[in-house]
């Protein structure tokens, strides 16, 4: 059971969501459990392998994530007092009593993981996890590994592919919680969002409990609450430097009036008042991070006027206005037009740093948007990304499963009239075959037994496709590296547990090693998964014995 | 802060998600309470409208939920110490000190909130919730309240789809967890989803914390734990009515022989027997309720003789069978087969109860599958809905927004170029008319001090499209209620909570109201939502002074 503190974040000492918890599974595991209790199965010792068989949003790529929750998991794995009461009452009540006082003891303790690391990246039918232990607990695992691992690993990959479409030069920012699915799908996205290489986000409680940068300025309805100068409170404040307090109303007015005519070619009682004192007191609160929402009314006319004039009286003050955010509209042309408006200032009153103000879009953006931006050219610094990005609106789901591979010994598999859906059976090695230049190349799966592949450059490996027979490929690797690393064992993390930050430059060094077909958004290149000569033997052999025989009549 | 309890469910003393805490908001809020308190307008009052603007997947109507969530967040709505210590250290320096102590003070106390019953339709424009109080306040509010009504109203009307398309004799069961959206993703999915319909859930927290109607048996692993007969450790049991442990498998063996040859038409060695022995342990763990997953290995030549062997042996015992899960393949096909077994069973070994059997379906299974389906027809008692019914794959995100409509008594709106995003400014009153057969005719948004429409059934009102201008009806309703109620005030609930299973009964009775052409699938009627002559007037007067005039130039 996790742990739950007092400290007011809902989260346990291991900053775990108390949401996380044994009990967070589907019934038949218990229903399960109590079978293979009552069948005497419980020593019996199995593996169980989670992966996936398709890449998503019709990528060719996807990043593993979750796996610190995963392991906070095992950690913590105990059902408490009261949930063993309950699986009591639901329960037939023809289960033996005895199967509870089991069920109330168990712990992860017997169990063995071993993963991928997070943040690497990950392809169809390579486990992302190899959970080995007692065949009851490990089944009892299934669905709350499926659930740590799925969102995640989706809401990872989606923020790579943002990350990816804008390039590395512009700010990427979480917006989404409002849109979220629940509340904890909002964090978790703001969390794998900044794994994925976003540089921030909205989401304070992902700030506090993730140590993310955090950011945000203003709403409409702050604008909106403003109807006239009349309304401020105060005009005054003092510059940076010290002294006293200067009238930022009216220098601001003064620059409105010289604007309109000098730069805007509009009448300055065109721009909404409410909106000119809003600005005012928002940079009287913020002088030193001043950035303006400016499309409440209209951008051309009334924001973009007003913002300059309270940023050029700040500037007279001694401070420095950060931007502007647009939400609506054609923000090509906007970003353009308010980027032009920037230069023309910055040369008309030598002032060479308001060329470089922030331009922060953020309408209902998403992969395609980005790249449909970058084609018509536009003056973006900074994009706010919602809804889609955290919905992984394209494709909601990432189709993890989790499927038994041995059990005391045996391999197993379960058949299916798919192809794609039957899995290689047994324990298995994992490796990633890199050529000379550093790139990825193929990876390979082998049995466990067999010798790790050669890396001297020189000999060949023979990979196979695992199902199409005439599919196959020598590869002669520099560099070969075993995918697998033991994450938990003996009750005890195995390894020390990167930071969210270092996770996140795991996923751009891991993403360095694609070639660029593979990750480019139209018709991507797949990149390879194979089996090894041994393994598509054994594969189809045992297939073979287990798939029954028709007979057509 | 949501109170933690102790009880391990890591939810509070009132039920509620411990990630639900006034700390799950946007960064923006914050900085704009402090502009608002810098601003001395910490005093005025605010009225805000959470509402939507278009129904999801391609729908005209949207059940509202999430409301008695939003109650609890005003319940418990305070900063804690350690979120205040968070928020000074991510606020600018300059920010006052003053005002941490000011948001460590606030509560909701003086907030009033309007809201729809929980579980009502609901259309565009109609606000979902008012939130009437200090501005500071309903501003901090906003992406919570937000964050707990998206979800939660997409979900409830999603999984409301799905038992329209199914009809009320089918059981329906949400088994989405593993897919998710985050772990509260699905714990919310099966809540709203038990809300919108279902008849239950998969997901045992869901169970524990909501009273939901847990279900059930085994997956593809069971079946694959076991590879012969001799793995079973016991082969007897006793009879229902006590007695000596007779030999089940035994039983079972010679039912199978039997069936192959006059049922099934197959030898009995081509089904697995490992499959056999799964389904024979299981049996004897629940030999009231066995329901078995008959396609690991193959529905026709294995799984389904497999089921009958056992069931039939049960039967001897005194134990009657559940049925039968199929989780792969052509869903109408297999399950006429195997209707067509169960129901040759019957007949030959006269036992008519065994024509009866439950058949569940588990496949990737949506609304348009179940459609399809029920045009094919199909044999299926029940289906198990996971990833299509808890992302809400068709559509992900609702787009609720939050817009303030007035402060201190002064109407404001939110223009924009697109007309849709204009809201209806001012404190409104909203109406539902109903004709003479008791269905629903039409929303009215009226001006809050005019008089409610006359439900005489006589006298006409005129009813106009907030755009629209040509576009108008007279209504002579016989029925009309004022949609929203006031559920918090005065820091108290000011109206007894139903309990999730009458805002089940809600549901079904909201949607009874509408017309059938409203809710079909296909090309729905759009339900009108229309304002008041007197609503139409200020709305449209509003919009022109504070629109812009351009210049062509």
């Amino acid at each position: 059971m996790a742990a739950i503190d007092g400290n007011g974040t809902g989260f346990g000492h291991n900053g775990q969501n108390g949401v996380v918890q044994p009990l967070l599974t589907d019934l038949y595991q218990i229903t399960m459990a109590y079978a293979y209790w009552k069948s005497g199965k419980t020593e019996e010792h199995a593996v169980f392998n989670l992966f996936f068989r398709k890449n998503p949003f019709h990528g060719e790529f996807t990043i593993f994530a979750g796996l610190e929750e995963c392991l906070k998991l095992l950690q913590s794995f105990r059902y408490s007092a009261s949930d063993v009461s309950y699986l009591r009452s639901v329960m037939p009540a023809s289960v033996e009593p005895e199967f509870f006082e089991f069920l109330g003891k168990l712990t992860a303790e017997d169990i063995t993981l071993h993963a991928l690391d997070e943040g690497e990246v990950a392809f169809p039918r390579v486990p992302l996890l190899i959970v080995e232990g007692p065949l009851i607990v490990c089944q009892l695992l299934e669905t709350t590994l499926l659930t740590l691992v799925n969102f995640a690993s989706l809401m990872a990959t989606n923020a790579a592919r943002y990350r990816m479409a804008a390039g590395k030069d512009i700010r990427l920012l979480e917006f989404g919680l409002r849109r979220a699915q629940g509340p904890d799908g909002g964090l978790s996205a703001s969390k794998y969002a900044y794994m994925g290489g976003f540089d921030g986000t909205s989401n304070v409680l992902a700030g506090k409990l993730f140590n993310i940068p955090v950011s945000g300025t203003h709403a409409h309805s702050y604008v909106t609450a403003f109807s006239g100068l009349d309304e401020l409170h105060t005009k005054s404040m003092p510059p940076r430097g010290g002294g006293e307090p200067v009238d930022l109303q009216e220098r601001a007015l003064c620059w409105r009036e010289k604007l309109a005519s000098a730069i805007f070619n509009v009448l300055p009682e065109e721009a909404s008042s409410g909106e000119f004192a809003a600005f005012l007191s928002f940079a009287m609160a913020f002088p030193n991070g001043f950035l303006a929402l400016i499309d409440t009314y209209d951008v051309c006319r009334s924001g973009l006027l007003n913002f300059c004039a309270v940023a050029l009286a700040l500037h007279e003050l001694g401070y420095r206005a950060l931007g502007i955010r647009i939400d609506s509209g054609d923000l090509a042309f906007l970003s353009h037009m308010a980027r032009e408006k920037f230069e023309s200032i910055a040369k008309e009153y030598d002032m060479p740093w308001f060329a470089e103000l922030t331009i922060v879009a953020s309408n209902d953006i998403n992969e395609e948007t980005i790249i449909s931006l970058n084609e018509q050219e536009h003056s973006i610094n900074c994009f706010g990304i919602g809804t889609h990005l955290v919905t992984c609106q394209r494709q909601p789901a990432l189709g993890c499963v989790y499927k038994m591979v041995d059990i005391n010994g045996r391999p197993r598999m379960k058949l299916s009239q798919e192809v794609e859906k039957v899995n290689i059976p047994g324990r298995s090695a994992c490796y990633r075959l890199f050529g000379k230049d550093g790139s990825a190349l193929i990876d390979l799966i082998t049995r466990y037994e067999e010798p790790v592949p050669s890396s001297s450059g020189v000999t060949k490996t023979l990979c196979r496709h695992p199902f199409q027979e005439k599919m196959r490929t020598y590869v002669s690797p520099s560099k070969v590296t075993n995918l697998h690393r033991t994450f938990w064992k003996d009750s005890q993390l195995q390894l020390p547990m990167p930071t969210l930050f270092e996770i996140r430059q795991k996923v751009q060094s891991s993403l360095q090693s694609l070639r660029k077909d593979i990750k480019r958004n139209l018709n991507p290149t797949p990149y390879k998964v194979s089996v090894s000569v041994e393994m598509y033997k054994f594969l189809h052999e045992m297939w073979l014995e287990n798939a029954p025989i028709g007979e057509l009549v």
